[in-house]
């Protein structure tokens, strides 16, 4: 089970939802025997997208920001899942120190990494925020918006530790995605947990990778659920190398946007679905949002002007696109006030803890959300009245529906896991 | 942490919430390092009493009833807990039969069973209810207040293992304290998991055991801490055989409650408190608040008459009462609308989950509260602006404070952990 949040959504009947809440008790043991063989991710956040006539996962963030977005009545949980994750790691922890994004100046990152301070501090930690940004070379307390701050203090890296002046931490947590790359400071670390893994850091994790996992865990339960993967996998195709800047790569890609499309449209008309397909091509390595596109048609990318070549070929950090995923485009259904919204879904350990929408007024239902001008609509607890109740009609009941996305979010959870024991460069191979 | 809940009291300073929330880190450190070499009970919950100048837990319940008095915002919590516990013992788990009380017809007792139930079913689990109630000879339905019902099924025990009809569950979960003996029909499981296990049950288990188990807990928190632990504990005497109706055991009685006394005006001196001592003589194997008497002085026990003396010899299930304990009285000094109350800590696993205020308005703030007339007051969620701020002024915050109340109950938990390994029939003995 997960907290049972209100949705904005209260559409069509959905035979999946019903699928899943009939199968409540086979879906958790499911996981239950997963977490057996695998760990997840120390925590995460899912952006799902609900089409009406599917439910798929598109992006899975392993250094999630956005924390502050969840609202007070979801931090006992987060606390709850965070004492789980900590005890299972380092019991004899005090200390843990936090590693932000290097972007000082931007005060809603700073207040994630309050709440995250305010996590685990709870959860019975000493946190403090230790800074890799070159220009922090002394302490400096940054005022928040609502009266908070946030110190941030230079790391002092010994030979074999990282820690603050005064700091010796059990457990490094990594709120930074390296998508500029391991510097050297966080590298030969051995007498302390970093987590998450530095190969699940974006400067190595590539997309394909974690679709590649899910596919195969979609198909597994698509099978425990008598249900097509289809309807929770977004289908997707890879190309190697691309160029945008200098029109490289530009044939292949054709090929394989057509061939998605091809595949897409086979699906839309064995379903009877009246819906235009589209495929989002990404950068394999991107995050923030950046480095996406939506192609509707293989002969847009012929047209493509030089705002969109600059567009894709330049990602977080100022790093190039080079690989990049085609996957199935996979429209959102939901609104909140007329306004394009899909849900993300945090997780903590194995737990889901809460969500939230990501809202975007001036976006199609086809197009990235994660862009600026996003807003985020937290996900009120239910009211006693909307705890799900098996007998309620599907798609009436908001809990229910959000149990649905629960389940989706943790899929992606355990695929995430399977990616980073498939990547872990220190995996013991039994051959 | 636990969950932060809004308590009734905002009262005066107390030094030992600061105490404790300036130690949070070590504090849940501590519980950390005892959860890895302990295994906390499968669920507890903690009856506490504030006097402003001590705060002591004053039963610890293995067999927790009420879980229908925690708000809906607790079930989360709860959930996630109840994963936690079923994941660690059984996590193939698919079915789970609750063996409830035998009275049949406590809408208010059955109402907490349809709690548990839900609360399991969220959890993952096949849930269904199996009476050992001699009078359940078929399936029946009871209707509750509010619409619900709750679906009462005999058990089927065959060499083996115990089940329903077509169900056969891994583990089963007694909600029943078997305070009338242990019934035949759960002896020799093997092959399930039946939890808890039979020795914590009240056939067997004795407030003594439990306290003794918990002033070594005290003493150990309270060095951590730094404080007296008279503080956390109330202090005890125990009594070999007393009949009350025959009038035996009184003279041991008498001279144990004068001692106890004393050593509680001794303490009370020592701190400069004005109140009256006075100790609370129970049946070391009572429960349902049965078998419990105020005494102030020991010469009241002269005078004891026909009506007490039947009150004190017989308690659940028509046990007689043979050994006492004679425990410290602890007043409360918690009001809701006047009336006497004091805070219950409900516990699943390891978590604090909620809790509530039990509120007598015929009682005393020297008597048991837990008798008919008792009423329960939730402890609904903090909002965003109470959650705990380390600055804020002791005994001012109510999160800070019930955080406070967490820990002792948590500590009450390790204790009954300490008392099942101890008097563990199974257990492997290294000499």
């Amino acid at each position: 089970m997960v907290p049972h949040l209100i949705t904005a959504l209260t559409g069509p009947i959905n035979e999946l939802e019903q699928r899943m809440l009939d199968s409540m008790p086979a879906i958790e043991r499911w996981f239950r025997l997963e977490w057996m063989e695998h760990t997840p991710p120390f925590y995460s956040s899912v952006d799902i997208r609900n089409a009406g006539f599917k439910l798929a996962p598109v992006d899975t963030n392993l250094y999630p920001g956005g924390w502050n977005n969840l609202t007070p009545e979801m931090l006992p949980l987060a606390v709850q899942s965070a004492m789980a994750a900590i005890e299972k790691i380092c019991p004899e922890a005090k200390n843990l120190l936090v590693i932000p994004e290097n972007h000082t100046r931007n005060t809603f990152y700073l207040s994630n990494i309050v709440q995250l301070q305010r996590i685990f501090h709870m959860a019975g930690l000493n946190v403090r925020i230790g800074s890799i940004n070159a220009e922090i070379k002394k302490p400096t307390r940054v005022d928040l918006p609502g009266g908070e701050s946030v110190l941030l203090e230079p790391v002092i890296r010994s030979k074999r530790r990282l820690g603050l002046k005064d700091f010796d931490p059990c457990t490094i947590l990594l709120n930074n995605d390296l998508s500029a790359g391991i510097p050297g400071i966080l590298e030969d670390i051995h007498e302390q947990y970093l987590l998450p893994p530095l190969h699940a850091s974006w400067s190595v994790r590539r997309k394909s990778n974690h679709f590649h996992s899910y596919e195969e865990i979609a198909k597994r339960f698509g099978k425990l659920l008598g249900i097509d993967p289809w309807l929770i996998n977004p289908m997707y195709n890879q190309c190697g190398e691309v160029n945008f800047a200098e029109g490289v790569g530009g044939d292949c890609l054709k090929t394989n946007v057509d061939a998605l499309l091809t595949k897409i449209r086979r699906k839309y008309k064995e379903y009877g679905i009246n819906e235009k397909s589209f495929v989002v091509v990404k950068a394999d390595n991107g995050t923030y949002g950046m480095g996406i596109m939506t192609v509707r048609d293989a002969k847009d990318l012929e047209a493509l002007n030089r705002k969109t070549q600059n567009k894709m070929s330049v990602i977080k950090d100022g790093q190039t696109v080079s690989d990049v995923i085609i996957q199935e485009g996979v429209l959102t259904n939901e609104r909140i006030n007329d306004a394009v919204a899909e849900p993300v879904v945090y997780m903590m350990d194995r737990y889901v803890v809460g969500g939230f929408y990501r809202v975007h007024a001036d976006r199609g239902v086809d197009e990235n959300l994660n862009a600026p001008g996003a807003s985020f609509v937290p996900l009120a607890f239910a009211e006693s009245t909307h705890l799900p109740q098996p007998g309620v009609k599907p798609g009436a009941s908001a809990p229910n529906r959000f149990y649905m996305y629960g389940v989706v979010a943790r899929l992606a959870m355990v695929a995430a896991s399977y990616e980073l024991e498939a990547t872990d460069p220190d995996a013991e191979v039994y051959d």
